[in-house]
């Protein structure tokens, strides 16, 4: 077995050393290249997934994994050569020069996306959307031909979904947050918000970015925050976890919460257990489980009583003006307004699931070419329309806000709302081990990371998602807890 | 031809991709990784370098090499051909086990050197220092055994480079520089520098920064500006290239002539032919004559009185305060004030060949095994004193103040010096095409781009450094005239 396994962990290192590499390369495309170097880029991105592709689709690694079949294995190189297998068995039905092909068209898209968001004009992206689309379609195709072209792609950020689960999670959740916002609208007791709107100077943003993230446990010799158009975590090792903000000068929620949803990715890449560094379980599960760890600190801790208690006498340190004459509550109750709005990452917990269940339906149109590229525009203002009852006034603020259809992530939103719910009933089973509440409130988060450490973080990819499900709710999931902690919560605030 | 070119370019593109990539992560390791990241980081440098090695070492590449020569190729293809091969030669010499073990070591050793610095303690970095040099004596031994280990790297660095050259180059340059100093230093009309050492806000610097790179002809669109603890250009192809400064809140010049220098490397890379995008040559030549392009717009440009009377109303709008009571004539004087000092990167024109020729006596003693490394600091302290007179206070401004040899870098200390005396060539020649000194007031720099364009940059490493600095100097070098190009400036400056 040594012999065999010592062969495959050198072509895991290699693996690791080609997506340092393209991580390395995204995140300095998203922070810091200048505006016009995509081409370059593009260039070699599409070389460097291709030797990617290489290593993983070759003959030697075949036949290692052929060797390993064989052999009595323990759980760890079991769970290499199983997530090895998985990977092999996805790329090596994609032809080789599409591959090239495609990864190059992803980096130009994306470049087109950031253009297009800049000037609010879709028809930029359009046709990139198009091309986007009709690769994932025919990827689709070769990965899983007898199975439904979106149902392959929910499948593949996070195993086993599919529309058949999907619709009836996303029904559910509608059928219980609409009426919820309305009986909000109708009835509930004004939450004070007017003190959100105004200058918050970027400064003191970066200061309390950074308070918190001291707090979260997040050192800088280990994780940085850089400024990007889009927030996002980026883990390279286990040493080394990036992550992203984008500073709203008239809104100092919208970075508050996103370093705290990238916080919670950046604990789970930082907590990997480092035994499997440089191997293929070396990075946190799959879609819906890192989603659940962000959206854990960002609602369920974030956006908690006792936590903003224990932010308050810093938040009047740094803005002493900006909060003049407001209470702790009034924060408390502002940062979790149930309020229809614009954009995705700045949604409050009731009306986020909204914005998910939009892309849901869109996206699913979209790849079953129910719903041509040009008319998406008016069918994403539509649907804002519908569910959220807002009107947009532009793509930026509309269908260009988010950056994932761009890089070909078409499937991806369900597994944000699939994640707060998980984390909703997680939530539920720490606080049976625990007081969360007056750890919050003494801004002491140890017992949070020690407990997710312990059941979900260290284990990187070794364990499956649904194992890590299980061990995180405590049992099998529930959606229901997160309707019924949204119903909970929202009673309270809004006094129904 | 055109198949095996066509294969042959192959492999160039490949070769493009881990250039960048690892142009990438170094940039990125400078700029905005986390302080404890180096582990990671030098897996992967390690793994990509060696992926990089097997091509230019493979039998691919030596058969295509091999029937490339019995064709009759066009000059380009030529020249491609000529830089593989000069490549795989090198490469082929160093075993593949420890080229992939001693690029790990420099990483971690850039790693040691950036803490050795900040903590101001060279015992942090000696051991890596030894490994360094330990690795580049035994390299050198491979490319060529039969040549002296230091000129193997004088050559590797600046072709046909020795030290039966540099040793007369600089004893002829010390024998009229020590003199000059002197005679300046009991003769000269002081010259006011009082006003250097105050507060610039480093807000205001960086406006300054932009306003330089704009006349440059440096647009973001694609070249960006970043800060790291040593300024550095790094280019990753024709249409994108980084420059840093590092901002010293008490000295305005600092940074200036930091961005102006860098800007000088920039303008090189950003204006190699496209037509050479990908391939070998697509880069800037030789160190000296890459030192050249960056010396002459720092000093033949940039401490030129005619470029700083057009940059005066900015730096007046900018530093009302700062500048209150001084002249355009001051602030030229106090910027090419010959002023014995500590930092290489910060010296004037007159002293900065002095700090290479400290730097070029150690390291000819460090390989050759004559300095111990633990003696390393005194030695260095002691040239200081005779060659400059100055104290060093410490190891960080002393031996630690320079990145190069923490990432293997011996032998290219004096490409600086010897680009600064090409360039002073060079703009003699410049001007007898067009009057420089009206450009440089006018702000308008298209001429000299123009001009460098056409005899330099555009060739990329097509042409031999030779054949570059003889098109640039407008015939053989002559290094006299930078010689008096010292005397007759500082003459007149110091009214001696």
């Amino acid at each position: 077995m040594e012999q065999v396994m010592e062969k495959i962990r050198g072509i895991e290192h290699q693996l690791y050393a080609y997506n340092y590499a393209l991580a390395i390369i995204g995140i300095d495309a998203e922070t810091a290249a200048p505006t016009d170097s995509a081409e370059g880029r593009g260039e070699a991105v599409s070389l460097l997934s291709c030797k990617q592709y290489e290593l993983l689709t070759g003959d030697e690694l075949g036949q290692l994994l052929e060797a390993a079949a064989a052999l009595e294995l323990d759980e760890r190189a079991a769970a290499e050569c199983r997530e090895l297998r998985r990977m092999r068995e996805r790329y090596t039905r994609i032809p080789a020069e599409e591959f090239a092909q495609d990864s190059r068209v992803f980096t130009l898209s994306q470049d087109a996306w950031h253009k297009a968001k800049e000037q609010s004009d879709f028809s930029i992206f359009a046709p990139w959307l198009e091309k986007g689309l009709e690769i994932r379609r025919r990827w689709a195709g070769y990965i899983d031909p007898a199975k439904d072209v979106y149902d392959v792609w929910l499948d593949f950020y996070q195993d086993g979904l599919c529309m058949a689960s999907a619709d009836p999670f996303f029904a559910a959740l509608k059928e219980k947050i609409l009426p919820l916002v309305r009986r909000i609208q109708t009835e509930g007791k004004p939450v004070r918000t007017d003190f959100l709107h105004q200058d918050w100077p970027l400064e003191d943003q970066r200061r309390l970015a950074e308070y918190v993230m001291e707090a979260m446990g997040l050192s800088p010799n280990h994780c940085t925050l850089s400024e990007s158009e889009h927030p996002f975590t980026s883990g390279l090792y286990d040493g080394d976890v990036r992550i992203t903000t984008h500073y709203d000068p008239q809104d100092m929620l919208s970075s508050l919460y996103s370093v705290i949803h990238e916080g919670g990715h950046a604990l789970y890449e930082r907590n990997v257990s480092p035994a499997l560094r440089y191997t293929v379980l070396a990075e946190g599960s799959c879609s819906g489980v890192h989603e659940s760890q962000s959206r854990l600190f960002e609602n369920y801790i974030g956006r908690s009583r006792e936590f903003l208690s224990w932010l308050w006498p810093e938040l009047v340190r740094l803005f002493p003006k900006q909060l003049e004459g407001i209470s702790c509550e009034e924060l408390y109750r502002a940062a979790n307004r149930a309020e229809p709005s614009l954009i995705r990452t700045e949604a409050d917990e009731l009306t986020y699931p909204l914005h998910i269940m939009v892309r849901y339906e869109l996206e699913k149109q979209l790849m079953h070419g129910q719903l041509p590229v040009a008319e998406l525009p008016a069918a994403w203002n539509r649907l804002y329309k519908e569910y959220l009852g807002v009107d947009v006034p532009d793509d930026a603020q509309g269908v260009l806000q988010d950056i994932h259809w761009s890089g070909g992530d078409f499937g991806y939103f369900p597994t944000y709302a699939l994640g707060t719910a998980y984390a909703a009933q997680m939530v539920e089973q720490m606080k049976r081990s625990f007081d969360l509440g007056h750890c919050c409130a003494e801004g002491n988060l140890e017992p949070v990371r020690a407990y997710l450490r312990e059941k979900i973080w260290q284990y990187g990819k070794m364990l499956e998602p649904a194992e890590l499900i299980r061990r995180g709710c405590g049992g099998e999931f529930d959606p229901e807890c997160f309707a019924n902690y949204l119903e909970r919560k929202y009673t309270e605030i809004y006094e129904l």
